[in-house]
Order: C-alpha cells, then structure tokens, then sequence
C-alpha cells in the first residue's frame, strides 16, 4: 500500500517578501519522512483570505493530511483561523476550552485577556485543539487539516503534539553518496540504475563547492538491503571517478576544477 | 496601478523529503519585492512530471510572471524541460545555439557532450535562453514562464540575467521596529494604525527570543513620508512598553519574561 500524502500551507506576506526564511517547511518535511508519510506539495500565499481559503480548499480535496503554519496569533493580520472556517463551511466562536488555556496564561492582573488575546480563543466549529507548550495559545485540527503557528518553536512543538494522532506508512529510508564529479559524468549510469531498479528512486543534487562541480546521489526506498547494495554500487561508481586528477590539465573539466596550479 | 504580480514553482523531491532547505525562494522574493513585483504565491513539487505540468498551468494563467528552479540538469530526474513543453503543449529538441553554447564547455577532448549532457540543450520550442554566466547550462522563457536552474549560485546567476527584462511597479518600502513586549499589548492600537491607513499594510512577527516574547512590526508601502510617520509612530508605541519591567514581578508578563531574579 503505498503512503499516506501530505501537503503544507506555509501562510504570511512575510514569507512572500523575502523577510522571513521559511524553515517550518523543511521540518515538517523530514519529520513526515521518518513517520511514513509522503510530503507532496507546499504552497506559500500571503494574508490574503481568498486565497487562504483557496489553497486550504485546493489541498485538503488532494491528500490525506494538510498542515498549515502561520496567522493564528492575536494581531489583525491573522486571518487563518477565519479564513479555515471558511473554507470548512462552518461558524467560529470563542470557545470556553481555549479561552481556559488562553487565562492560564494570565492570571497576572496586571495582564489582561484582552480582546486582541481572545482572538486567539477563537476556534472554527467541530476542531480538535492542538497543545502548545510554549506559549499556551492553541492550535487546531479540523477535517485533516492541522493549524499551527508560524513561529518555529511553537510550529515544532505542536508538530510533535500532532505526530502520534497521523497514521504512517513504511518510513523512507536514504543513503548518499557524494561524487566529485560533474552530474554529466554519471549521468548515464545513474539512470541505468534508476532504470533496472522498481524499488528504489535516484535523484542526483549537484553542488559547487570551491570551485569543484560535484553531486550527491541519493537512493530512496523502504528496503535496507537494496539501498546498502545501492550504496555499493554507488561508491564503486565514485571510486572510478576518483582518477580524475583535477591539477592534471588532460582530465580536467574546464571551468568547474579550475586552472592547473602545478 | 497595481504592480505585477508573480509565482515561484520550485521543482525536487529533496526539497519535499526534508533533506535540502529551499533558499531560493527567499532571494528571487527579496529581488522582485526590490523590482515593484509582488510574488503572490510559492509551491513546491516533486519530480513527478503531471505534478508539475499542472503547477506550472495553474501558475502561469494567474499571474504575470512565473519562476521555476530545478531539474534542467543532465539526469535522468530532470524533467522540467519535458514538463514546460508539455504545459505549453509544444515540441521541445536539442536546439543549435543551446547546443553551442554547452560546447564551449566541453573543449576539452576528454570531456565529452555525451547524450546525458546534451539533454541540458534540449528547449523548448518558441523558448529564449536564460544566460547561465556560471556553468553554461542554459535556462529559457517561454510565455510569462522563466525556468531556471536549482543549485542557488546558478539560480540567482540567472536571476539578474532576467530581472533586466521584467517590468517592475512602484518598490515596495518597508520599515521595522521591534517591540519586546508580547503582540497581545499592542494588537490593538495596531489593528487601529491599520484601519487608519488607506496607503500602509502592517504585519506584526512574532519572537522568542532568551526567554523574551516580542514582534517586529513591519509597515509596508511605497510613500516614503507615510512610512516614516509609521515609524514614529511605532516607536513611541515602543517606548510606552519599555516601561515593562521584566523583573518587577507586578508587570512581568508570564512565563515569557522568566521568574524574577532579583
């Protein structure tokens, strides 16, 4: 049977601008890796409820699991708790259980469960609340979607609060080989080994790294036999290369090793 | 008039297993926010040729420009040269002067433009090449599409080759000022600032930082004048909370200001 899909629905015009470097992507993407789960698509919009809801929409029909970050806090650019409501058909209210998370956080007198506070209380009708031990403020779950905020520590937090609730498939294993050599060198081999094998998947990741053009090839796949056999193969392949004497003028590949120095 | 909007498709299975951080994204957004061009979405897809087919149809009939990275390398995962023909439902084939100008890599007698290597000529038909200054290997546009190559040197290489040839709005401007003291204090009056202003969009981004809840308030627009008075604004609001002394346990903000300590 093959894996549950996922996608992510990273939210913020921040992301969009340039300010913010989205990382809550990539630890989603290696914590559904180790659970099973085959991470399909991300999509990026901004604070925009049209197209909030559209993408909203537009994932939950297509996978299994959709996790959203971003746009659950208390300012008036966060619309994404509305904006799931929306997109799920149904009301959204303060609700006493959140609102009794939200006071434990301020029983200070001095600080108020203030109006911009409780929005943070406000949860679409028929959602699960997901704990967050960092800053109290939940998120939630409705449907197969997963709402979650935008800050890493509080996104990593409520993803493991989330994990044991999504049901995996056979975690995909990887090995990498790392070449140094052009992807060209390989090219054909490597696709001969994509070719002849039905249970593992090759990518090849060039890299520039002073001066030198390399690739780490990586084999994917949930049997560990065939990829220490992958591996094998791989490393005798990166061996052959290895003659490749980057200050021997002869075998040098222009451009990506440089000029001969001796 | 509004500016012109854009979308960013980035293309490999390693940037949805977790195993590479997309960066990307985040510098085409800085450049295009720079170039008055307001990149509206993002999404990432695997090397799965109908995934990508769809995306770039998807993107390139909403908005007025679209970038792809990724998979325009030699190996057999590469596929969006096939992909883009596909969407654009015409031929694609080994084109001369993509052709020549690989070759000027391969002089040398050792190092062949073998059939893997020849597939980086293969262009779409109707298509311009992208000038790729760092490893030859071209990228093209075609319609309102400019298909770029994913390792980041190369891809912000071809990123100034195509900026020239984009027609920008009005620079988006923004100022910051950062506030150590939770949203929840200052949601409101910024929900207000908001309201007030026809010509200014603010975004509040949370931190955590030492233990320390705050946000960087960011107001964007294009008059100078009216981000200034913002920002005069926003610092005052900024002086009214240094007043918080984390400390004092009286005005200490729970958990997000740590137990006193003297």
């Amino acid at each position: 049977m093959p894996n549950p899909t996922a996608a992510m629905l990273v939210i913020g015009d921040e992301i969009l601008s340039g300010r913010t470097q989205d990382t809550n992507t990539s630890h989603l993407a290696a914590k559904l890796t180790e659970a099973g789960i085959d991470l399909r698509e991300v999509r990026v919009v901004g604070d925009e409820p049209s197209d909030i809801v559209a993408a909203v929409n537009a994932l939950r029909a297509r996978f299994k699991y959709v996790f959203t970050s971003g746009g659950i806090g208390p300012t008036h650019d966060d619309v994404t708790a509305d904006c799931i409501a929306t997109a799920f058909n149904v009301g959204i209210s303060v609700r006493a259980d959140a609102r009794a998370i939200l006071a434990t956080n301020y029983k200070n007198p001095d600080v108020e469960l203030n109006e911009a506070r409780l929005r943070m209380a406000r949860i679409p009708d028929g959602a699960d609340l997901i704990d967050n031990p960092i800053s109290k403020a939940p998120g939630f779950r409705i449907g197969n979607v997963h709402v979650m905020a935008g800050v890493p520590t509080i996104f990593h937090a409520m993803v493991e609060s989330v994990l044991p609730t999504l049901t995996g498939g056979e975690p995909l294993l990887s090995i990498t080989v790392r070449i140094e050599a052009p992807e060209g060198e390989i090219a054909e081999t490597l696709a001969n080994m994509a070719k002849a094998s039905t249970s593992l998947t090759f990518g090849s990741y060039p890299f520039i790294q002073n001066g030198v053009f390399g690739s780490n090839i990586v084999a994917r796949g949930t049997d560990k036999d065939r990829l220490n056999s992958a591996r094998k193969e791989l490393e005798a392949l990166a061996k052959t290369l290895k003659a490749w004497d980057p200050f021997d003028y002869k075998n040098q590949y222009p451009r990506s090793r440089g000029h001969p120095t001796k």
